[in-house]
């Protein structure tokens, strides 16, 4: 610890799932996409690869203009980062305030407790109920802001639009985010609604629906005055705009929506094939929309279960949390992937 | 403002140099580097292209791997960001505490200040001296910490190695950051003295000597508590790692030494040659080892000569602030660029 700052000594590092360097694993451990991405991208990456003498567009021009004209919106309603991490990060930033607490469910992504407490935001966290779902009545009471992932994560389970709404609502002079980060498997998004909600701010990410994790390329959709807002602090304190390739792979990723609803669509099917093995087996599978699945076994401890795939070479992801500790996460990749976790889970589960 | 919270309100946006998005100009503006990047890169970037579904390692490991073979060091002795502006930032916030104040010049890279106020750091600014050199005596006064690139920036004026010891000897007990953005130009390293000073940190970025600008990769060089200390405060509350692509185009970069040997020392002759006509023309240049010389004229102040360059086509950084209010910095382009630069100010300082 020597010459560190008393700031950095009182911070605790994130653990984020493992990435093996090996190809010994089965890797469904970070709901990551099996398939690739659109062929479209070696094109644009070729193109993109000659202009990297010169700093990026630090306002990712063409990549937000690809975004707005998908979602039928306009460019000024769009703010892209470098992964939807730094989005949500900078969201925290901008939007929510150091006096009422900042609203999320007690399960849900674990870096939303780190970007408040790195701003200083205070949170309450507002339990899922008994079957992980998010109520919203729950979330009618004071609060600076509210944020949630739909479909949630780790639970999978999706809240309705009308849902939100009626959270849109009651928070009017807050800015609710909805990181959406796994609607592309069979949610319905709430980017529809930015025209008529002031305070709604959607959250997306190309890592998961579009092959994309090893680029780190996300994007906010909301009214202008919400996007001024990400990029005044943006320009305030981080100045690594989206780089060129980046740029130009996202962009040509999200023009091809055939493409990723084939791929994606496929990704949901097999989730439906893989959970209704795993009820097979015993296991209580929530209702997923996600790439991912939640499952638990009545006599099996997730730890246990953790452990014996590991074993056998399949990396899924397990929370030593309250609530969950005996659920597993399970990435959904390749129909042949799924079924060998079937087939080795068989053994621990009989 | 609506929505905004009050830690955003309070935020001042930094403003970057121009990044015209059509070619109409010659830019010489943000110190980009003229040449292409090394022919090895495509090869790398395509083989990259091939894992984009999968997450970035998060170490970098092959990227830290062959910047240490490079440097013949440990790879524990290396940490890559996004950017060198990424690296800069982690460092403020992992080393320099809110008691004793940072020092840093008076004129210098204009994000110092910008991430001192983010993290709540004091500063003391030390003017450079009357030739704009930094004096190291100057910085000999209790400090939480000491950083100046080197060469300095906007001047381009190189520091001397032995000077930089006795500033590493007097704030032994404090990291001393060494920002060498630009030190492929002509300056000699202080790399080679990590080994012996525990508190010495070596900054450098891929944007400028290997052209790569439009990438963003950044890596500091320190003895292995300082990438502790880096990697305890990105994983705290930064989870963007240095992506696929650009971590394999850094390493192809700096595995091929021999060709941007040949480019940064074409950009230091042809920094030689232009800086002799500026001369010619009653110009004050500054002794520039970075890729960018620092000048002004007599008779034609700074702000006039900025908006004639710019009318004709040519942009280049002109800063309004004390002391060098008259000086226009202007990057190295190729020898071509430059001459036209010549011929355009031949008109406006006769």
């Amino acid at each position: 610890m020597e010459f560190l700052s008393e700031r950095a000594k009182r911070l605790t590092p994130y653990t984020a799932g493992e990435q093996p360097k090996d190809a010994r694993y089965i890797k469904l451990n970070t709901n990551e996409n099996p398939y690739p991405p659109t062929p479209e991208l070696s094109g644009a990456i070729r193109e993109a690869a000659a202009g990297l003498p010169l700093y990026p567009d630090p306002d990712a021009s063409a990549l937000r203009a690809a975004i707005a004209k998908a979602e039928n919106i306009g460019p000024d309603c769009v703010f892209c980062g470098n992964g939807s991490d730094e989005v949500l990060s900078l969201t925290f930033c901008a939007f929510f305030d150091a006096v009422l607490p900042l609203l999320f469910p007690d399960i849900t992504y674990s870096f939303y407790p780190v970007f408040a407490g790195f701003y200083g935001i205070p949170v309450q966290t507002v339990p899922l109920n008994r079957d992980f779902e998010i109520d919203v009545a729950d979330y009618f009471r004071p609060a600076g802001g509210v944020i949630f992932p739909n479909p949630n994560a780790p639970t999978g389970i999706f809240l309705d639009p009308g849902e939100i709404r009626r959270l849109l609502e009651y928070h009017a002079g807050r800015v609710v985010a909805v990181d959406e980060a796994y609607i592309a498997f069979g949610g319905r998004s709430v980017a529809g609604l930015i025209r008529r909600y002031p305070n709604l701010l959607v959250i997306r990410t190309f890592s998961k629906s579009h092959s994309l994790a090893g680029l780190r390329v996300g994007y906010a959709l909301g009214q202008p005055h919400l996007v001024a807002g990400l990029n005044r602090v943006k320009n305030s304190f981080n100045s690594y705009p989206v780089d060129r390739i980046a740029a130009a792979a996202a962009a040509a990723a999200v023009s091809d929506a055939a493409y990723y609803a084939g791929i994606d669509g496929k990704i949901a099917e097999t989730r439906g094939r893989f959970s209704r093995g795993l009820e097979k087996l015993g296991f209580t599978v929530l209702p997923s929309k996600a790439n991912f699945v939640f499952a638990s076994h009545p006599r099996v401890p997730g730890a246990t279960l953790f452990a014996k795939l590991r074993e056998n070479g399949i990396l899924v992801r397990w929370f030593n949390q309250p609530r969950i500790r005996n659920f597993l996460r399970i990435s959904i990749g390749t129909d042949e992937n799924m079924e060998h976790v079937l087939d080795v889970l068989k053994n621990f589960v009989r």
